[in-house]
Order: structure tokens, then C-alpha cells, then sequence
């Protein structure tokens, strides 16, 4: 059975490149959905990425080019000759270029920046100096501004010449700034229609304006846009000149990207997203980079066990709960660290509360930590019959669990104050404590009531 | 060291709400920025939000709720007189008013609805059987609306009696209906601008405008979103009639929450946020109905190394081993997840498509299985000076790494197609098996080399 939806578009497009038509090419794009092109894209071999991008003429290549994750599109940007890769460039908004070029290797960006457009290229290198998670890193450089001196009638006779240019600017508020440059405030398109058509913009602009500086964060701005209804704000610099545009639409995307990198830091895929149309090695490695600090930290947590080699061949039965105690504080360490990294992004907690995240979790750990160490208690005294064995990993887990909350509660709060990216660093820091220390608990426990435990 | 930022605000909140006065605790709230008011409505006590919210007019409590996070602003209204909770919900926007009713308890809403100035209370009784990841449960009804039949001079008088109304509505396009109700198009506030005022709308209407079907999923607006640069797109019910606006930055905010969720899943925190001010007990169950579920996947899987108990007497070293392969394992596997978790939400790949990533997964499994498998089994030789047991460990993880990356890529999607969320059970499913193939590997390895093994 052939999924119709899946297969078309492919097969549409193989046959549109193989006979070169550029016009039916261009129409049948236009047919499919962002999703679609997504995964279009993918399943094309690389040669046949090139050919459709340099059959498209560049404004409707970069089109393509937008609508692609930025792994893709840099990827594919990548392999292109920098002649072709400008002209596409060359056709993006503001905001997208400086993503995509931020994220290209040095060389190739800067060949590419030579190659492009003059006066495109030195307001791209302007914004590329800004760091890519604040008001500069995120705005768009395309809106419509016209000084205070000017007139009604002279706005709208301009807005009409220009609507052609204008359709691709997304914000439609008009900027009003002072005869030096300086921002002085915004109007709308109704304000004009119910102004005069001879006032000057200064008699009716909008001076209460928020705006924001350049070098404003992510999460300043964010914050900004959750307090007010606006759709873009007006961004600045140290003279209060009018730089450019942030739209909340870039800064919710930009939100939900940190999120999606953060969630696969978190489960050891580090340095942004892996599509498995990359090179296997590239792959391969970037895994290993987290996978080997793993492993040594597992051996140096492991080794714990290596000290209690009598107690282990004397109560075999230990070695089934070993891994049962780690990976369960593990699960209960981990939940802590989902709710503070949660908490730290919903704002409900600061990095400095430290010690009050400690006292919430332990009231829970005490709780789990009971019931799981019943559980597992329960289990190892239903399968050898012996309650000392029972208590012996009950109390280790129900214990680690207290453990385990304590510090996965904690460690993204106090990695957050000093710096560390949580996302990335909680997880292995957590299991590595937990594990020497439930290693401990249990073996020990274990030594403590031998006499009790042999031949189990 | 008192940190400034963080301690004010309350106190001044708490000193304002002592002394009972309105008019600065409004004009207090109006500075604080939404992190800010988030931080201080989680600081203060159950009583004091009571006071603060009650204390306000209920337009200002409205904004106070809309701004804090779903399950922040669940908790306070629960805690009100339903009187007072409806007060405040009529101010709210309508997209905000069924966020907040759908997430209440059934009895709780229903209290509030019957409480609420009845048509307001009919308008969201509607909005709220529409599932809230769809098109329906996203949407706004506040939206601006006129006839074909009316002329451009009419429109603008309206705009212009109505402006304080129409000034809460977030999307500035103006809706045209057929004289049956039936959506025709759109104008924006220029094209009123350059029409003549004696026009009928029926005459400038942009008719060639997309609307979505009141039961679009999330993803397909999202991707509506994604393939235009709208800021609205009306939405229509079976009869083409105009129900609703859906905005991009609610969609935006509803992916984004989506992966928030999904991300908390994925470490065990069920049913949306906890946060650490709800009731011990709730955070407790809730966690626990992961933990318990973990637990007896956890004693099945480990229940693989009862069998090979005479082999562990042998070579005790072993025991040292069994936790650091699961959880290596479950670390490549984890990774996995992660690509495919994120492939699936990019759209670079399709849950039809689980012998394609196995083979992606395949290569990355063997390379790093080697890696992995020759560093664990190197410390094992150099720990013990056995071959042997470098051999059974090594080859063990380097198989088991395998088995991994090909249940951690594939699983997500298996669950994906058969409609199981995959973010709740890929993990579970992911470590219960690697850890019984890994722990099976290891002491099976073991058993046929055991003549070598003996005393380690």
C-alpha cells in the first residue's frame, strides 16, 4: 500500500527537476504545506536539493530555504556554491539570515557575505555581532519609519507607492522618529485614517511606547511580551536610535527552540538538533561526546560496589537490586529535576531558593521513598523469604529516594546560579551521587546484617 | 544580603493588601512585570491571593490570572467564592475564560458557568467542547465583524463609537460575512483607508483568504501558520460560518506548551506541571503513579540476573558491571528516543518510517558500541587483569548499545502510529528491555567463558 500523501510530492518533484521546468517547479511548491516541504527536502538526495533550489529562481528558493529547521537549511546551504547560496540569501528577511549564517561554519559564512548584496551583507554583519538570544539576535531590520516633520497625505502617498515593497514587511505599524533618528513613538494605519491628511506625524504620533534595547535577553523580552498585547516592539540602541523590529512570533520561536534543545540536552543529544539525514559520523560522535563522560562517571559510581566484594558473594540476591536501587532513584531524582527545570522557566522559582526546594522535596520523598522501599522490600522478601534482605533494599532505596529528590530538586537551581547549563549537566551530576550513595546504602546495610543474609 | 528585586514586590504587595487599598495595589500590580507577578503570587499564601484577587476590581484580577501559568491560576480559583472566581473569568478573554474552565474540576466550572453573566457563560459553554488542540479550542471569539451590505462610511463610524470596546481585540483585520452569515473575506484598516466611503464592503473584500475548519488539529494550524505569514486566520464551522479568530501566538504558546508537557513526561511527571505550591499529597500520588509503574518494569527486567546466580558467585566482579550496562544502555537509547521524538515533531521523518531509522540508528550503534564496549572493556581488564572478563562486559555493552539505539529510535514511532503517547512510554519500554537483553548478554557471555572467569 502506497501512502498517496507520502509519496506524491517526492515523485511530483523528482519528475519536475529531472525535466528542468522551473515554472510548474515553482507552481507545484506553492501547492504544499510547510510540513510537507519539511519532509519533502529531507527524502531528496543532496544533489537533487541543489538542483531544486538553483532551478528556483533565488526569491522563491529562499521561500524554501525559510521554511526548513535550521539543521536542514544549514546543512543543505552548506553543500551549495557560494554564488547561488548569496543570490538565496540575499532574497530572506532580516531575521532569517542572521539565523542561518550564524549557524554556518566561519569560512563558508563569511564567503557568503562577500558574495552577497553590498548593502544587504553590512546590515547582516551588523547583526550577526549580536548574540542570537537577545532583542538584536532575534529582530527584523524591514519596517516602515518616517520622521516627525513629515505629513499625513505625504505617509499615505509613500505607502501606496510603495506597497509593493511594503507587502513583505510583517509589522504594520508605522515608526516615527525625530529629525536626528531618535525613536519617537508609533502609529497605526487608522490613526492616519483618522487623522487630517496635512498634520505632521509629530501633532499625532504615539509617544508612550515601549521599546526595548538591543541588548535586552530572551527572556527580558519574553517577559515583555507576556505583560503586554503587543504584536512587535520598537528596538534601540545606547542613542535611542530605532534599529529594528521584534515581533513576539520570532520570540516565541525563539522560546520554543531553547526549550527543544534543552529537552535533547537533557536526554544527551548536546549541540542543537541531529537529523538522521546527517553524516553518520558527525552523528556518532556528537552521541559519544555525552555518552563518554557517561560512562566514566558510571564507572566511578560503579566502583563503589568493587569495595564490597565479600558482602556481594556472600549475599548474591544483592546483585539483582543493585540496578533496581539505581535506576529507581534515578526515575525519582529525575521527576525532581523535570518540576526545578519547569519551575526555573515558569518563573516560580529562583536559582537562590535553594534550600526551599529542598524542604518541598523531601516531604515527597519521604512519602515515595516509603512506598517504593515497601515495594522493593516486599519483593525481595517474597522471593527469598527473608526479611532482613527486605529491609536491607527497602531501607537503601527508601533512603537513596530522599536522596535522590534532594538533589535533583537542588542541583538545577544551584547549576543555574552559578552558570552551568542545567539541561545539561543535572542529569549525569545526579545519577552519578546517586548511585555511589545507594551503592553504599544497600552494600552497607548488607555488611551491617551478614550474619542475618548469608547463602541468599 | 537581601536581594532587592526579589523581596519587594511582595512585601509592598503585602503591605498594600493590610491596609485594604485598592487604588495602589492596582496601580502597584500595573509595574510588575509578568515574571514578577507570577514570583509573587507563588509566595504568597493561599489567604493573601484570595485577598489580593478579591480586592481588585475584577478586570484587573482578570489580567492578574491570564498571566500566570494554567495550573497556577487553576489552584487560586478553586480556592474562591464562586462568586468571585466568575466575576473575574467574565472579564477575561474568551480563549483565556476556556483554558482556564477546561482544567478545572467538572463541579468547580460548572459553579462558575451558572454563576457568569449568562450570555458570556452560553459563548464559553460552547467554546469549551471544542478539544483544546484544535482550532476550536484555541480560538478567540472576540472579533470585528460586518455584513457586505454595509458601507465603508458605516464601518468607520462604528470603528470610531466603538473604539473602547474594540480596543481589547488583539486581531485589527475586519471580518466580511454574506447577509446568511457565511464568511466571504477580509479587509484590513488600509483598505478601508483607500475606499470610498459610499463603497459597499462587498465591493473591496479580499475574498481570496484562508480559513480553517473549527476542528483542525493543532498541528494542522500550526503548519497553516508555518506556510503563511498570518497573524489570525479566521476560523469557520461546517457551514462556512465565522466562529472564531485563531491567532498565531496562540498557537505558538500552545506548542509550546505541548512540549513542555511532552518534555515532563518524558521524566516521569505526569498530567501536566507540578508546581512545588500544590499539596504534598498530589505531587506525591502523581509521581508515584509513574514511579510504582517503573518499579515492577524494573524487578521484571532485573528478575534476568536471579537466573544466572551461580554464574555471579563465580565471578562476582560482574555485579559491578550489570548497573553501569543498563544505564549506559539506556543512555544510548535514550538519545535515540530524543531524534526520533524530535524528527517526528520537526517532520523530517514519519512514524510509517521505522525500518529507515533502524537502519540510520544501526550505524550509529555499531560505532559507538565499539567505542562504549572497548572503554568498559578496558577498565574491566585493567581493574582485574582478565581478558576474559574485558571480553564478556565489552561485548555485552557494544551488543546491547546496538539493541538500544534500534529500540530508542524506533519505539516513538511505533507508539506514534498506534496512537500511544510516546513521550510517557518510549523510556519505560526503552530500559525494560535493554536492561533484560543487557543483563542477559553479560551473564550468558559469562556462563560460556565462566572456566576463565572463576574468582574475579
Amino acid at each position: 500500500m502506497i501512502d498517496q500523501k507520502t509519496v506524491r510530492p517526492i515523485e511530483t518533484a523528482r519528475i519536475l527537476l529531472e525535466s528542468n521546468n522551473r515554472v510548474e517547479l515553482t507552481s507545484f511548491l506553492e501547492t504544499v504545506s510547510s510540513t510537507q516541504l519539511v519532509y519533502l527536502m529531507s527524502r531528496l538526495h543532496k544533489d537533487e536539493q541543489q538542483n531544486l533550489l538553483t532551478l528556483l529562481n533565488p526569491e522563491d528558493a529562499a521561500y524554501v530555504i525559510e521554511e526548513l529547521p535550521d539543521a536542514q537549511a544549514v546543512d543543505i546551504i552548506e553543500d551549495m556554491d557560494v554564488e547561488d547560496a548569496a543570490a538565496i540569501i540575499n532574497e530572506m528577511m532580516s531575521d532569517e539570515q542572521a539565523d542561518l549564517i550564524m549557524e554556518l561554519h566561519e569560512k563558508d559564512a563569511e564567503a557568503i557575505l562577500t558574495e552577497m548584496n553590498p548593502s544587504e551583507a553590512a546590515g547582516l554583519r551588523k547583526l550577526i555581532e549580536y548574540d542570537p538570544e537577545t532583542a538584536g539576535g532575534l529582530m527584523l531590520t524591514e519596517y516602515i519609519s518616517y520622521k516627525e516633520t513629515a505629513t499625513v497625505k505625504e505617509v499615505i502617498e509613500d505607502l501606496k507607492k510603495n506597497s509593493e515593497k511594503y507587502k513583505y514587511y510583517h509589522v504594520r505599524y508605522i515608526y516615527v522618529l525625530s529629525r536626528q533618528g531618535v525613536f519617537l513613538g508609533v502609529l497605526q494605519m487608522q490613526d492616519l485614517l483618522l487623522a487630517d491628511p496635512s498634520q505632521h506625524l509629530s501633532e499625532i504620533v504615539i509617544k508612550d511606547v515601549i521599546a526595548i534595547h538591543v541588548n535586552a535577553s530572551l527572556d527580558e523580552v519574553s517577559d515583555l511580551f507576556d505583560t503586554h498585547d503587543f504584536y512587535g516592539i520598537p528596538v534601540i540602541d545606547d542613542h535611542k536610535k530605532l534599529i529594528g523590529i521584534l515581533r513576539r512570533k520570532n520570540v516565541l520561536e525563539a522560546i520554543n527552540e531553547r526549550a527543544a534543545y534543552e529537552h535533547l540536552e537533557t536526554q544527551g543529544i548536546v549541540g542543537g538538533d541531529e537529523l538522521r539525514t546527517m553524516p553518520v559520523f558527525l552523528r556518532s560522535r556528537r552521541r559519544l561526546s555525552w555518552l563518554s563522560v557517561n560512562i566514566l562517571l558510571n564507572i566511578i559510581a560503579a566502583s563503589v560496589i568493587a569495595f564490597y566484594q565479600d558482602t556481594l558473594s556472600t549475599v548474591i540476591a544483592l546483585a539483582v537490586f543493585l540496578p533496581i536501587i539505581s535506576d529507581m532513584s534515578g526515575c525519582s531524582g529525575n521527576q525532581a529535576v523535570a518540576v526545578s527545570m519547569r519551575e526555573l522557566s515558569l518563573g516560580t522559582v529562583r536559582p537562590t531558593e535553594m534550600l526551599r526546594v529542598w524542604f518541598q522535596e523531601i516531604s515527597v520523598g519521604l512519602i515515595n521513598g516509603l512506598v517504593l522501599g515497601i515495594l522493593i522490600g516486599l519483593a525481595a522478601y517474597l522471593w527469598k523469604g527473608s526479611i532482613y534482605l527486605g529491609l536491607v533494599v527497602g531501607g537503601a532505596l527508601a533512603i537513596n529516594t530522599i536522596v535522590a529528590v534532594s538533589i535533583g530538586g537542588t542541583v538545577p537551581l544551584f547549576l543555574k546560579k552559578i552558570n552551568v547549563d542545567p539541561a545539561l549537566a543535572s542529569g549525569p551530576i545526579l545519577t552519578t551521587i546517586t548511585d555511589m550513595i545507594g551503592f553504599f546504602l544497600a552494600l552497607s546495610f548488607a555488611t551491617i546484617m551478614i550474619a542475618h543474609l548469608g547463602g541468599l
